[in-house]
């Protein structure tokens, strides 16, 4: 946190509790709120600052806008006995994703994996909350959602894609779960907003200007830029990074009827979403997989310890850096900020008291 | 073909029924022979060189050394109503993969989604073949494999990870399938040994030398060095093709008891699998989704044509290299090939050539 030199340290039990009076006071059922609060939480657990009670103040306005839907009516039809759908009811993503993927489980269940694709929903947070719901089950869980255009396409020079994350967590037996929660982008907004906020240059590779040139600048994307996929450029795998990322709108989108490409709904209140829509709001995609549907479990487990194991022992190339497993980093932040408390920064500690006052729920760090 | 001055083109009935043979007198069946050509040809026609006919004689090395089983007796157990498991007996992957995902699409006719592991299997061409098999259904088509070791983890100078690809195919209305079919390192193979053969330098961001320096020698690979995930480097995400490609050696292997990681046997027959192997030879991952699972056919049908039009409507950078749909490029050289046949390097011919006199089964190009 070097970077973030003015913050406040707070005892998570404290930030949920507070949290969840704030959805109780902005019409969430109790559920709804108890759900909310858990995955902001668990991003701000895992270190994901970017996607925890930072983006509390945006979820209010845009349920201030009725872009949010605080009491949805979630309408799930089950299709095959293996997949269905969910419309939303313009939930914010944070309960419509794991309702769906606890229908996910149920199907896993009964015939060894499930999906459910999910329309007419919001900004869902940590992708990894809804793969992880997975693992209690030693299923392997997978989420993705689409999210506000920002990234061009392997050539392009428009915004046509969110930074559309992917997620894979899978559970193994003594050593700790693989999660793998990745955007589809080279480096994700807030990256860029840190080298802004320090004054420094981004690498070539992370954004373009408005115009398709490569730029240096760190508030590019103020400036109408473009973030760029997954490989940067042609020499070096954009066309993949691309790909990754159409493959997740379509699933989020176009699979399910939410919308997808450049009609994503922007996250921000104060842009509206486009009239011309082909869909109804951001879509997410869900599901899992019954490692049992495949091997008998404890050996899965004992080849997947072994697999870990032999991964943490790769010859690294700086002695001082040992190869890391998918969510390795994210399990130390959490279990240091479960004991001794989460870091926020002046600035957001700001927004949630302004947010406190307004709904006469003092925050108090 | 420019890099390719020296090539013979040949007409694709021809090289099929040439093939054909070839696998009759390597001892397959009819059906298996049969299947190989196809997925042989597929590779070829969709211009991904590298692993058509090219591959052939190193197939026919390892059945020779007894490591490809010809005749394999092959195992399949339906594990839960929408998931099963393929013990390949030693067969290629050509025919392993096909079979598995007949199982996987047989399993989604009655469930909405069905997905079968492979073990004890070898080398299955591209991945494309397989999941395209869903395309003739209107499902969605998901495949991957794991492969020979040549790729660092990120921060990693030791060989873990195969090229490991992940192909997604996804049908449309009136416009061309989606086919996502990527390897998961920055540049495979295939491109470093162009830029052999033709003298120039390799980009940073695509090999290491052994001992983990960044490279710009296209021969980094022949001394023992490492291709690096997509990415390339921390800066630009290297974690994140690691991950990706980590998740398909998961998958491929953990998951059905085949062999992962730097345990992945090695495609070429003068290299010697390990003698500590935990599984049973290569692994694969196949399955689909039934786009009706989720939402009318026909609407997606519509709402996928519209995605494919937007996106290659994009601002391009150039206006001259318009925005590509993946597998768009593949598609092109498939109809021209199918039409005019197709260029094979005079090494691959002189190749071919061989493997004919030595089976008595002339080709002649």
């Amino acid at each position: 946190m070097a970077i973030h030199p003015n913050s406040t340290t707070i005892p998570a039990s404290n930030l949920r509790a507070w949290l969840q009076g704030v959805f109780i006071r902005l019409s969430f059922s109790e559920s709804d709120a108890q759900l909310a609060t858990d995955v902001l939480m668990l991003a701000d657990l895992r270190g994901i600052d970017s996607h925890g009670v930072a983006r509390l103040s945006g979820y209010i306005r845009l349920i201030e806008a009725g872009r949010i839907n605080p009491k949805p009516n979630l309408q799930f039809t089950q299709r095959k006995k293996a997949t269905g759908h969910l419309d939303a009811d313009g939930a914010i993503g944070l309960v419509s994703a794991p309702f769906a993927m606890q229908k996910a489980i149920e199907m896993t269940h009964e015939c060894g994996s499930g999906w459910v694709g999910i329309s007419n929903s919001n900004h869902f947070g940590i992708a990894a909350y809804h793969a992880m719901m997975a693992l209690e089950h030693n299923y392997i869980g997978f989420s993705t959602t689409n999210a506000s255009p920002l990234v061009a396409p392997a050539g392009g020079a428009e915004r046509m894609l969110g930074t559309n994350p992917i997620c894979v967590a899978i559970p193994a037996g003594e050593e700790s779960a693989f999660v793998l929660d990745m955007a589809t982008a080279a480096a994700a907004n807030g990256k860029l907003e840190i080298a802004e906020r320090v004054g420094k240059p981004i690498p070539e590779g992370w954004a373009l200007t408005k115009d398709g040139e490569n730029t240096a600048d760190a508030s590019a994307l103020k400036q109408g830029g473009l973030l760029l996929p997954l490989g940067s450029d042609a020499d070096h795998g954009a066309h993949k990074g691309y790909g990754l990322g159409a493959w997740v709108d379509i699933f989020s989108g176009v699979l399910n009827g939410g919308n997808f490409g450049p009609w994503a709904p922007p996250f921000v209140s104060f842009l509206q979403p486009r009239a011309d829509q082909p869909g109804k709001g951001l879509g997410h995609f869900v599901g899992c997989w019954d490692i049992d549907g495949f091997r008998e479990l404890s050996d899965f487990q004992r080849d997947m310890d072994l697999w870990i194991r032999r991964f943490k022992a790769t010859t690294p190339i700086n002695p001082n850096q040992p190869v890391l497993i998918p969510g390795e980093p994210e399990l130390a932040q959490f279990n240091h900020r479960q004991t001794h408390g989460i870091p926020l920064v002046d600035a957001v500690v700001n927004d949630l008291i302004t947010v406190g006052e307004s709904l006469q729920h003092p925050f108090n760090p």
